[in-house]
């Protein structure tokens, strides 16, 4: 049963428990089922179960107690679907007796083999000792990997690993390697207890950051700092485990959680992360008024009022108001809460919705320079009227700007001047018609815009519409027909680099700015453009800057690793980032002004950055660079994809993805220096880019050799 | 509208309808879409358009004519979804008129340029002339093809070229060179004409086999001979252009399709082509009736029963029933006699059924001697209830055979022999008890065949599983604990090839083949099993014997080719085939006999095999070769994927794909050559092979490089 029918956060999410072996899975599936919860995850074992000895001949030897029969009682896409496996928790690969070490490892693979055998989606593995202290683990884990095409791994990952105490079922043997931890493994800020981050990055760099193995997030008592949490948003996390002993009761005896962890669950709900809880029930609930009165916790919490408007159609019904025999489980209560802390999340914009199938899917940059784009590609860009909004806003004021000028020089007027006597079709306030050139015209938006803030100015225009597309300009010779500017705008096919303008241009308007601000040739185009730009006259955008962050981003990552070559190596992808984790704030790399009045012009560009890590944060694992861009369309009307600064309701770009051929790990405190450039040819523009701290990296994309923006 | 709502051959049918050009786009489709039409196939501008001439500067030129607006009255996905677009007939890149080539050039790039702008799914283009005869046409098809991501270009080809007319709009410059077509063409037997096929091949050689490249039938009322009309099966067919002129009219003036068409649109049909209808309406239907009368047409035909009941839940009324405003349309009739030919269709068998999302679709082939199989794999074998029917019957027969012998041999029996006084469990008729081992027996199903042949032949049996996978053989535990049969199978978890038998078998039955009989190592585990086979033990299967067979299938070789390496062209595919044409009859390869009494014992084999084309069937391209296998599991109980004597409804085994890198044209009348190696070294076996003819070409997988079958 899903916790909730939202379709605002994608996928319904669901809820899993943890669960002692049993004989009888499909009975133990329907009774946690009826209960609310959508999967078990079972012991693939008896808890007493070993492996044979090594000496036993293999000739004829019967398959030892593995041996059990409730794989027959239920068919494949059952096991897929409804039972992840668990791993015995005495399994230690890394113990100092040999035998143990042996058998452990024996145990392991034969687990391993059984649960992909039965074809399962996942099996959860117990936790790894001390950072560093489980190589013989981590190589089982990765010879198995290997062999699995589609069963996935969850590493059981403690938030923070006690140094204490042994964490989960590590017995004494572990407790002395933990303490011995490396000097470099440093306790997470204001937890007494080791970064439980580290242990997996261990893990999972040993096993070659690969994609089957995820992390299990073991969620105790204490949770660590909440910036330090952050960094789990770009890992694999594929589930929270949740023990009912972290359950706290409210007033009327019934489990919530506190505020810190609420808040913990919400953001991985967010990011499409399963929860399941762990222990037997712990909490005296009054057993009548159960399935009545689950959820109200803490004092923060109020119920949502309209709970069963979020119930889609065909839906489940949901805790508040359910009947069923699985009511009476003591289990219930905790998956109520869960279904009350997944249906309080506020409700996703409209925006973020339609965007939610582009989140974490790699995209090549338009290279609309060389391309001609697709009429769909111009409908959906032309949806964004945000970002047409924020033209207008800028031609409007240059316009009035314009207007308070040339009234502030001319003076009292002699109207009898001939000067003044123009044959302009509609001569504004000041005389002559602005001439307006948008280059780079499109199907014609910013043309539209244009004519709407000379009509809110009072100000006559005369326009010059310059796209390069001939199809395109079908377009517009329809928009002027059906608008009636055919007599104000003048229509030119051709490549504004090239067109030999017949009159000065008081305002240019362009939108060529990509995801990354100058990356679509913007700089080199308005270079050509600006031949016949008047002097004094404005460019409208005026300038705009790229920034850069360092990022973790599994994912992207491995996507990018799965085209197997250099290439997708050194290309920068168009992205909606989701599952992600900046290492450190933003921080401006590249800014363009136009018109540009350097002599000689020189769009080349060079910069380093640092982007230092505040130790309370932990380590992190860097796995490329996020960009944006601030642009400034006009004065103060601004237009940005810069997180701090984004315009709002603007969905035109994604940010950008530099990726790094290999994941590098940052140390707590430690910094990250990155080395850009922009380089420019007779015919081509690309970005270079290499890692200088922590430690130094390959210059990728040398030479433009495998991504390019073509002149 | 659809044809006919019928699940059975996949996606519904679709039929498009040719209109003459239209401002008007939307209303258009509209008025044929009331008729039942899906899409039409509109024109790109209108018949006088020509591009400007190249005089004209490019500095603020208009745009030409191209000039249209109803682009703003239909949106993307309109345009995508209901219109092909259909190039100007007049077009000649290969005209010896210098400007004029230079003109169809530059209106054939202008149209197929505005048309991608547009979003099409496809466009029309004219036929190219008689083959060899248009290289400048094929040369900016290819440059075009290189620009295009989804628009596929769909080129008409006559099935027939007219020797002594012009074929559709080209002109009578390209008479003379259709007539001096070089003397490799063939006229298509028995018919006065040019082959199709032939300028079809021409142009999409020369554009690389480019997958955005299909054709476009053109049905004239004359057809070429059915086996010629097959190599179109193998090849990316996207649309039968079907003139009204071809049609025929009935006795109450229907039209209606000589019975050569109706079978050529019924194969289409089953290969998932569209038919377009082209030519106005010449067929004079008696108007009232024009409803409830069509579809009863050539006296071989009579309308489906139950009509009604091929109707799904929700689907659209059809024709017979239908009375929509459409139906007065004048095409009608022919969109009604469509959706008769389309209902008629026999209904398609529950296996073919299953297996209609296989079709096409590459497989590796499985490794189960390195891997072991997972649960759903046996799961899914164990399904094949036909496949252990025909093995219970082979060991049925071997025990019969045997009681015969024995009681043959034996004489009339003395009881008081103590050789008699076997302490077997349940002394058969024949007194011993017969052991049977079943070598490789994963979850159990060959177990099971044998207990139950042993039941009906009244033999006692003596029974070792012997299987290396022990996830497997916790499921034949479970069987024989549920079937008690304890006492009389004894389980073995090992490598037949290693294990040491406590005694003789007299028979040994094993299921380890592959597509192509020997490629999952069959030869190798039996020769390694027969060890412990008593003298004059029986194996089941006896032998087995693999066939070979030339293919064109464009779909498969361009799956191929995406890989963009050399080791999936060196790959042999499990593919159910569907989309395919055998130039040849399969002819066979190599043979295993078990047990195998050579000395020393080689299983390596080479053979090269002659296929020849009859001359009538035309010209044809050779993608790589089919392969399949008959096997005799004992005497005349045959199991076989081999289509002259395939198993009843048995679905285990796909055919296997050998790829060819290149695709080679093989000439009417001419022969192809294959020569293969099935090699062996100590670890590994593989296959390798090579062309001979028509041409000689490189031997493919040397040294098993790319592929290998692990030992």
């Amino acid at each position: 049963m899903v916790l909730g029918k939202r379709s605002d956060y994608g996928d319904a999410k669901y809820a899993g428990v943890q669960v002692p072996f049993s004989d009888d899975i499909p009975k133990t599936v329907e009774s946690y089922g009826l209960c609310g919860f959508d999967f078990v995850v079972a012991p693939l074992v008896r808890d007493s179960w070993r492996p044979p000895a090594p000496a036993v001949p293999e000739n004829g030897s019967l398959p030892s107690p593995l041996n059990r029969s409730d794989c027959l009682y239920i068919n494949s896409s059952q096991w897929a679907n409804q039972v992840v496996g668990a791993v015995s928790e005495w399994i230690q690969p890394d113990a100092a007796d040999p035998a143990e070490r042996q058998r452990s490892t024996a145990a392991l693979k034969a687990q391993l083999g059984w649960a992909a055998h039965l074809g399962l989606q996942a099996v959860v593995l117990p936790p790894p000792h001390a950072p560093g202290r489980c190589p013989n683990y981590a190589g089982v884990l990765n010879q198995a990997l290997q062999g699995l095409t589609h069963m996935a791994l969850w590493l059981t990952v403690p938030l923070i690993i006690p140094t204490s105490g042994a964490t989960g079922g590590v017995p004494d043997g572990a407790d002395t390697a933990a303490a011995a931890a490396p000097a470099a493994v440093s306790p997470v800020a204001g937890v007494g207890g080791l970064d439980g981050w580290e242990a997996w990055h261990q893990v999972r760099a040993q096993c070659d950051h690969h994609n089957l193995l995820g992390a299990a997030l073991l969620v105790g008592p204490a949770l660590p700092s909440p910036s330090s949490l952050r960094r789990w948003a770009g890992e694999p996390v594929k589930a929270l485990l949740l023990p009912t002993a972290v359950f706290t009761a409210n007033k009327r005896g019934y489990p919530v959680l506190p505020k810190g962890h609420q808040e913990l669950l919400a953001a991985f709900f967010k990011l499409g992360v399963q929860v399941v809880i762990t222990g037997g029930a712990c909490h005296a609930v009054p057993a009548p008024a159960a399935a009545a009165a689950a959820g109200p916790g803490s004092k923060q919490v109020t119920p949502a009022p309209a709970a069963a408007a979020a119930v889609g159609p065909g839906g489940e019904p949901l805790g508040f108001t359910v009947t069923d025999p699985g009511e009476s489980h003591p289990l219930r209560p905790y998956w109520e809460y869960l279904c009350f802390l997944f249906r309080r999340l506020e409700v996703v914009g409209e925006q973020e919705r339609q965007e939610a199938s582009y989140r974490d899917y790699l995209q090549v940059p338009l290279q609309p320079l060389q391309d001609n784009l697709e009429s769909q590609t111009y409908e959906t860009f032309e949806k964004d009227t945000q970002k047409y909004t924020l033209y207008e806003e800028a031609v409007f004021r240059a316009l009035k700007d314009r207007q308070a000028a040339e009234a502030a020089a001319a003076g009292p007027r002699d109207p009898l001047d001939p000067a003044y006597a123009t044959d302009a079709p509609k001569p504004s306030t000041s005389g002559r018609p602005v001439v307006l050139m948008v280059v780079g015209a499109g199907r014609g938006p910013l043309v539209r815009a244009s004519m709407r803030a000379a009509a809110r100015a009072g100000a006559a225009l005369r326009v010059y519409a310059v796209e390069k597309n001939p199809n395109a300009v079908v377009h517009i010779q329809h928009m002027l027909r059906t608008e009636g500017w055919t007599e104000h705008v003048t229509l030119v096919s051709a490549d504004m680099r090239h067109w030999q303008a017949p009159e000065p241009a008081d305002i240019l308007v362009s939108e060529l700015l990509g995801s990354f601000g100058d990356n679509e040739l913007s700089p080199e185009c308005l270079d050509g453009a600006q031949r016949f730009l008047a002097p004094g006259g404005i460019s409208i955008p005026q300038s705009y800057t790229s920034f850069l962050a360092p990022v973790t981003t599994h994912k992207l990552h491995h996507d990018v690793k799965a085209y197997k070559d250099l290439e997708h190596f050194e290309t920068p992808y168009v992205v909606r980032l989701h599952r992600h984790y900046l290492l450190a704030p933003t921080q401006p790399l590249f800014t363009f002004v136009h018109p540009n009045t350097d002599a000689p012009i020189d769009n080349a560009r060079y910069d380093s950055l640092v982007f230092k890590r505040d130790p309370a944060d932990g380590a992190a694992v860097l796995h490329g660079f996020a960009g944006y861009f601030e642009c400034v369309l006009y004065k103060n009307v601004l237009l940005s994809i810069h997180p701090p600064t984004h315009s709002e309701n603007m969905f035109s770009w994604f940010p950008i993805f530099f990726p790094m051929r290999e994941p590098v790990y940052v140390p707590a405190g430690g910094e990250v220096g990155v080395q850009v450039w922009r380089c420019c040819a007779s015919h081509k523009v690309w970005y270079e880019w290499a890692l200088s701290a922590p430690v130094a990296g390959p210059i990728h994309n040398v030479n433009g050799r495998s991504y390019w923006v073509g002149l």
